[in-house]
């Protein structure tokens, strides 16, 4: 028998500002610093940043890659997932992950996001997306300020 | 050759309201009025509603489904397409869509919004999700009041 | 209700003979003289040919395709499905058929028979692979010499 | 920067006999010793008694699973990664391997090996498929008759 880890996806733009970079290899750092093993798309942006950060700290990264070639995974990918699927692949990002952090993020963050929602994943979001649908209650993005506090939810949450 | 005809997807939840239903089934009416052909999820609630009002105008219906068996489609679907990819359906619905026409609608609504937005894909809104950025412009879901106004606007975008 | 119609896929290569040619159109003319739908990969080759005869016969002709753009259809295909998954669409097809025809094809092919087989989807072979397992009785790719008897044969499992 | 590892495929059937069970942990074994990674469709049978070899040997194990959830993986899978995208998962598994050894199978099986050949990634099988097409060359499915020759076979192939 293997040992479960946790998996928590980082989602974010492949374009994204500075501030989002930092804040997403910090995030990356945590989620190796707590044990857990970091899930993303396996590119650049956000998703090198956090995989930079997990790395660093001696964590396990996974990327699911939208295209045909494991070659195009960010240099800080472990386990290298080839889907062929462009955007379907975000779908297996977020069923893969016991939680979900989101930095920053463009509409693909958004689909994401949508799509685990929609499956009851818990999603911690920093400077991410507002949602509101027309007579239905706030919808339950989490927000953090920091990196730290973004990871300290999720494992709240997913305990 | 076979003469191209316009694919417009009608999305929105499974679940909706007598309202929505109302809007859904005019939608699909319209659709057919014009002569475009009708892409939906193939399941019940707004996509059965807008293939009941395509079916009855004369229209094509397209049931692009999550599961892995045609006999899932609802009754007003003429070509029944099984992907067994459950929400990474979502993708194939927008991208063999011109423009979409969004009804209300859940989360794997908002997946779908998300998705046509970064391909984009025309997006026109009847009383659906509302998306903001911090520090970002407003988002590109177009809002219509009316059925015929959102098929109106979504075939001038297409033009 | 819309009336249901039977699905049949053909397959085969996108690189072929001139005889797959020919006995690819004339396998979509009968599907088409059948009353039946003909579900295909949208692309060249047997693709095209088997649309091309079912077109002329006056049927409807569905295309999957590997692609995120339905403008990759081949011209005869009415119905233009854009999946972006690559060869992940095989699999769509051979769900969305209620049977398949295989015309020669190359290993894209011998996936899709190996996902009908598997689900037990009827499929008849036009010089199309032989398979075999150690040990296992042979394989149920049931051969037909012409187009005609491919349809019949089909035709004759679907009922 | 993260030092890039073989990630080879084992195929075969989640029912298999005893003989292949065997063979099955024993190349699981030997590509960890390899210092590689296995990559699996994430459920028992051939599947599972290859991951057992391996995590028993200290290596890496992943798990492409074609239904929603993480925890129908076998125990042994390290890795897990849920698809909800039954066969389609298959693609997905070739597509990340920079070869595959294949052990029995069965239908699925088949898929996997004719999208790895299409692929042009090497597939190496121990008491698999047989494939010819009339008036083809013979398909290069490089037989192996022990864990141990097969796992070399493909080390070879990939330096």
């Amino acid at each position: 028998m293997v040992k479960k880890t946790t998996q928590i996806a980082v989602i974010g733009g492949g374009d994204c500002t500075p501030e989002e970079l930092q804040t997403a290899e910090e995030v990356g750092a945590e989620i190796a610093r707590a044990g857990a093993m970091l899930v993303c798309g396996g590119l650049g942006g956000v998703m090198a940043a956090a995989c930079k950060g997990a790395s660093s700290a001696g964590g396990t990264t996974i990327g699911i890659l939208p295209g045909p070639d494991v070659e195009d995974a960010n240099p800080y990918i472990k386990i290298r997932i080839a889907t062929n699927m462009g955007e379907a692949r975000n779908v297996i990002i977020v069923k893969s992950a016991d939680a979900v952090i989101a930095v920053g993020g463009e509409y693909g963050t958004l689909s994401e996001i949508a799509l685990a929602l929609r499956d009851g994943t818990p999603v911690v979001g920093i400077d991410t997306w507002s949602l509101s649908r027309c007579g239905k209650p706030d919808i339950p993005i989490i927000p953090a300020r920091t990196a730290k506090e973004a990871v300290r939810l999720v494992l709240d949450m997913i305990d």
